[in-house]
């Protein structure tokens, strides 16, 4: 069963042989649960919401950008964690996590030829080091979706975790170089996250 | 826990509750199973590969394309199954089931405002027409997808609901009008599961 026995070409072997790889980010659960709040969300899934996002929401930009890249870096993001793990956002670890995914990166863009290795290991970095206004606007959709999934569920991650408000100001206030509009909605999201009770203040 | 409670911008406001509500084809389970044989896939992580698909094999497109076009008709060309449900490939009511889908589409893009609405509209008839170039790369990977995972699991779906080499044939042959290569790849895939036993010729 595997693709190598149909003997086709090997660039499109190598090719398929990482998209069977990467189907494993399937299987990798976040701390987040789904809007219907009935089951926590994989990456797959939270991949996919955050494309919808940033092309449904791309005239919120703080600038022009290239939405083929904006794209290709949320689609293959967080296929690291098939290695390193789901690390939350909250974590202490985090600081310390991108030795770990840096690696994973090596090994899984490996299964492909060496220029599309390239390619993917510098969106990957390029989106890690969020410095172009792509991978701001691209970091913008990454942090919207658990924060509209945590209102909408009342407070399930952010209570289950003791997570201040300040601490989500602290994680998520990059918004505002991708889009101040959005930046401006969160904080009203907050705002009214705190009135309900579903969001402490430290 | 409704956006609405934010009182932001009514634009916005509309556009989260698009992505709140989409949120559902997580639930909408298809015919086919994950790479690892360990379950059914879902709208959402399906759309998610072909997606990553597209955009690794686009040197293999019979023409060139406008990528960000064919990765937005392959994101949201599920949305409409959230009212109309997943339609079996090889089901006698294929050919039906447009008007259910077309039904779905209007009540779901009808939840953003007027000019989204119609983008989105457009968008996703322009995908199922399969006239444009960007509409017949797209569907390349709609396609493509089952039929590694069908390979990849020795048949699974195939053998469960009696579906020939011929039908995978007549169901499957306008890849080639996306991309002459892959279809050449399929045949070759489609041989060697014959040969495996995998799939049965009628």
């Amino acid at each position: 069963m595997n693709i190598t026995d149909i003997n086709f070409d090997k660039k499109l072997e190598s090719q398929l042989q990482f998209i069977i790889e990467i189907d494993k980010i399937k299987n990798i659960m976040r701390k987040s649960k789904l809007f219907d709040h009935s089951r926590f969300e994989n990456d797959a899934e939270h991949s996919w919401t955050i494309c919808v996002m940033a092309l449904l929401l791309k005239e919120y930009a703080n600038f022009t950008i290239h939405m083929e890249k904006v794209i290709s870096m949320l689609l293959i993001h967080d296929i690291v964690e098939i290695d390193a793990g789901d690390t939350f956002l909250y974590s202490d670890k985090r600081d310390t996590v991108h030795t770990d995914e840096k690696k994973a990166a090596e090994r899984i863009f490996g299964l492909l030829e060496k220029e599309q290795k390239e390619y993917f290991m510098n969106l990957w970095e390029e989106f890690e080091e969020r410095k172009t206004n792509e991978a701001q606007f691209a970091a913008v959709f990454d942090r919207l979706e658990p924060l509209l999934q945590n209102y909408i569920t009342e407070g399930y991650t952010w209570k289950k975790h003791n997570v201040t408000y300040e601490m989500v100001i602290e994680k998520n206030k990059h918004i505002q170089e991708g889009s101040k509009e959005i930046w401006k909605f969160v904080l009203k999201l907050l705002e009214d996250a705190v009135e309900k009770g579903y969001l402490r203040k430290g």
